[in-house]
């Protein structure tokens, strides 16, 4: 980069497979350049099942067949769609300056990505979102990869399942075409965030009518943490199933940990702008200007953040509605936002320049997540006025966004009380003409500390359920200090957990099927395809050896939970073998034809009925 | 005991008060001689608020004024209140066989307990039951001492809160007196678990306008784990907040495992009869008698057992409709009897002696949780025919039982999707009579082994909210392995999560103010109130102190996770300062009269609007 840059060590990352697992691909048919990976998790010969197929997000570093190399960034495969469609060009980008990385001295300094790229823009007078494209009637690659992403087993599940679930207000269909996918994204109830500098995604949609997806927060503080860290969160995140990545620094270098983690993230990334300009104004709220924000947006778009979130919808005039809360304003950018407009008693230059944001997100195809800057901090503060108020100006930023052709999702809470969920999702989708709810848990008490990946996970779920397209997660840090590799892991499996949930409850055709593949696995004592089934192979196998570690324990039929004796499932395959002795299918028929009960004729005691 | 009588070594438990707390005791007016036990969690002088008190089942182990003594027992209270009502009397009682502690080499002996105690019964044509008290009209000392432990804070509620939430078909009074108690139980919508040979228990209440109660499973398995285990498992799970527990050993000395538990058990123990009973017969399902079973019923009332599992509901009728399920039967004790029905062709020994059965709890008041054999193992087998085939059974024998004033509670599923929980709360209720529901999770997904906790947790604080009385917890070990005492105090607190959660939703009076004091401690950075207000303070302050570990940062105004310049609570106290200093008070007044939006005079670009 220039005479200061340092030695470069290129951090290492978790890859490889996980376990009994192949990437396989499926390719597009409308553009057969692409290619969407899929997980297949292969289950012992005995089963007589075919390998379970499962939605993968993790990337090349799950592929054996791909040596990735993080100082050289992910393959830009993405690149030649967007240039196909012909509405870009290239052009030199904003030069990188001091300040973008904050003062940093050259001890600290994180080493530049090696590798510069020119960054694209629409050319003058061309949108190129996604939701642009979708209103022409286009289907691009990205729809038609999405449309296979998420089709996921569905064919499969068709001639297995029936269709349950209660999906309230979701209309979720049997098979996913491309252009359902189109028509979803051209209604704003769906969004696919790809900025066109980030050639490196996969592309993934957001919408109720989906899957249920996850966000991780990963991101170093003034307090703690590095660059490599921060690229292994990423990879961490997405191997055990994030489906975008947030990147929340705040500290020192963060333009560069944000390329290193861009260039090598096959998820949407998306970030807070206003943390980066809240640096380069030294940390103190009362200096941003809209220049210098603008300035951010524009040195993050060309790196390809993929979504933004922007607290435009607090305004002066929601702020003493926070005055006798019992926890204030709890976002980061909702507070600074407020301690602006306080200081200045003036409207929130975001909201005052939105329309400006617009262009610049439509050049990129970046999506916005409209930020809730005055969502609750605790139950006492759930549903109130601040709240609600914002919600509003958020439905009048979405029209004003969906007017450039933006794509839009509406971030929620927050900590609220299971009574109060619902409320959450139906005002959010009325008020904001069913852009997709992106929320934070919500955690349904304050009283647990250390466990709140739980107590927000209970709020997911139902959330989820409800009509909520995301999940942004929470660890067991939260609240009290920034999470490490392990919380990061703890926090997604929860959240994999509340979607997949969610997934069921809705009765998303195929979800249910990962669920019976080892539920049978389990009935039938193959202890390692129920681990590799499961969310987390590794916690499974190891909670398991935890008493019984030999190998021939694997073959068991029992555990140490309830030993040899009392294994219901062990005993249950007596009765079955017993059963077929006896004639069980028989009892069954008679059972059901006769109408009334079946009770053999040696059967005693008639009298107790 | 005999000459085999191994060398006694009394196990060590974990004891003293949890961090800030004190034990507090409220006697009773009618009954002056009970002494209800609360917590008191002191804050920070700073805060100018009192402590907050909390329901407290820890027992004296949390009493820095009480030597307990495992080896001696806990004090008998109870047993003069049995003795004044002039209903029972003392006998010899049934002496220990060498069977009831299954086959045990010496070697593996545990120790007798060292006390013997007689034990009492109702005298001949009375019965002893809780329930037959209420219907008789009597407040017992059990019955006041509920209500003053579930009185819990709401007079001091009463002037803070408004009445919130969304109780379904629960009406919690405002105030709960000893006589609403009675009325309670009287009509069987709850039950007081307390066998006249327990007196060392601290009476609780199980019912839906109760507080959501907890219970935890401990007990050896024949694999693993010894008596001293189980003893401090028993301590350690009240110590977090279990209001139950169950004693589920199967393997060697499970007699004296049991009397171990029980006289240092402030909680009522609920057990599984039928384990026992399998283990005199050799662990061989068809040689299971009534005569072997009714004894060991008679055995483990008269140690004092509270509430005993019976799987009465299983009926030879309902095998078949279980044939077709992908996990059969995964109840223990479901599946051993329906081993024997099949075996033998004939009609469960536990549904054809039911009146047996009840004779013998109403002599002691034992109360009865009625099993659910057939519970869905999977989410494919939620809400089948199989389940709701034995709960219509389990509704036809709450009435029996209740004609013999027995105390009846009925246990639930299991693996149940969201989407099918509250049908299982509403048919219960309706097929049941109201009795308290007593549910196992339910895990809304299979996916997750290792964290089934959570995905059990979810469908626990559901339930909780939807009406279900008490939720039985699990471990992360659940499907795995026997839990450790590691994996309880995860089960434990995770319950307590989800039962708070319930009583949130409900709108108990006093839920929300522990919430709402941990919340305050929280915005004002008093971060020993945060750990200490919260359910796991060793845990909240682990967390915090890995990136933070110096004194100094306790009352740093910010955490690692957003550092100081990040910090919107501290962000928020600068904007309340602000707010005083350009009267935010005035903005605030001036926004709510005027009915129209406040609008400083200066602000600028009304354009964009």
């Amino acid at each position: 980069m220039n005479a200061l840059t340092p030695t470069l060590t290129a951090p290492t990352v978790t890859s490889g497979p996980l376990p009994a697992s192949r990437k396989i691909w499926r390719a597009g048919t409308r553009h057969p350049d692409v290619r969407v990976p899929m997980r297949e998790i292969s289950v012992h010969p005995t089963a007589g099942e075919p390998p379970v197929t499962v939605y993968d997000s993790s990337g090349p570093y799950t592929d054996e067949a791909v040596a990735t190399d993080i100082a050289a960034g992910l393959a830009r495969t993405r690149r030649d769609w967007t240039l196909a469609a012909g509405d870009v060009e290239d052009y030199e980008g904003r030069a990188v300056r001091p300040e973008d990385n904050g003062v940093t001295s050259d001890a600290k300094r994180v080493p530049a990505f090696p590798v510069a790229h020119a960054p694209l823009r629409a050319k003058d007078g061309k949108a190129v979102t996604q939701l642009a494209y979708a209103r022409a009637g286009i289907v691009t690659p990205e729809m038609e990869f999405v449309a296979i992403r998420e089709n996921l087993g569905r064919e499969q599940a068709k001639a297995q399942l029936e269709r349950d679930g209660h999906p309230f207000s979701a209309t979720i269909p049997d098979f996913i075409t491309p252009e359902w996918v189109r028509d979803e994204v051209a209604s704003g109830r769906a969004i696919i965030p790809a900025n066109i500098n980030h050639p490196e995604l996969e592309p993934m949609a957001i919408g109720r009518n989906f899957l249920v997806k996850i966000n991780a927060n990963i991101g170093n503080s003034a307090v703690t943490s590095s660059m490599a860290e921060e690229v292994e969160k990423m990879v961490w995140s997405i191997r055990w199933g994030a489906d975008t990545v947030m990147d929340l620094s705040t500290g020192r270098n963060i333009h560069d940990i944000r390329e290193w983690i861009i260039r090598n993230a096959p998820v949407p990334i998306g970030t807070v702008p206003l943390y980066q300009a809240l640096e380069k104004v030294d940390g103190i709220a009362e200096n941003l200007t809209w220049e210098v924000y603008r300035d951010t947006l524009i040195e993050q778009a060309e790196q390809g953040v993929d979504y933004f979130t922007i607290h435009a919808g607090v305004r002066l005039r929601h702020i003493p509605l926070t005055v006798e809360r019992v926890t204030g304003i709890v976002s980061r950018g909702g507070s600074i936002m407020a301690k602006w407009c306080l200081h200045h008693h003036e409207e929130s230059f975001l909201y005052e320049h939105f329309e400006e944001i617009c262009d610049i997100c439509r050049m990129y195809d970046v999506s916005f997540s409209l930020g809730d800057g005055l969502r609750p901090g605790s139950i006492a503060d759930a549903n109130d006025k601040a709240q609600f108020a914002e919600l509003e100006t958020l439905g009048e930023l979405t029209q004003i966004a969906w007017g450039k052709d933006c794509q839009v999702m509406i971030e929620g809470p927050g900590h609220v009380p299971m009574h109060k969920i619902k409320e959450n999702v139906d005002l959010q989708m009325k008020v904001c003409g069913e852009a997709p709810f992106y929320t934070l848990g919500p955690l349904v008490t304050d009283i647990a500390p250390g466990y709140d990946h739980i107590t927000s996970g209970i709020g997911a779920a139902m959330i989820g359920w409800f009509g909520t397209a995301m999940l942004c997660y929470v660890t067991p840090k939260e609240h009290l200090g920034l999470p490490d590799r392990d919380d990061v892991k703890i926090g997604v499996i929860t959240y994999k957990i509340a979607a997949h949930a969610a997934d069921l409850a809705k009765g998303h055709p195929a979800s249910q099927l990962r669920d019976d593949a080892l539920s049978r696995a389990r009935f039938e004592f193959r202890w390692e395809d129920q681990f590799n089934l499961s969310l987390d192979p590794e916690t499974a196998r190891s909670l398991h050896d935890e008493t019984l570690p030999k190998e021939a324990h694997k073959t068991a039929h029992f555990c140490s939970m309830c030993g040899p004796k009392f294994c219901s499932m062990k005993i249950s395959h007596d009765i079955r073998a017993e059963a077929q002795k006896e004639g069980m299918e028989e009892m069954a028929r008679k059972y059901r034809a006769g109408g009334d009960l079946y009770m053999p004729a040696n059967a005693a005691g008639e009298a107790a009925e």
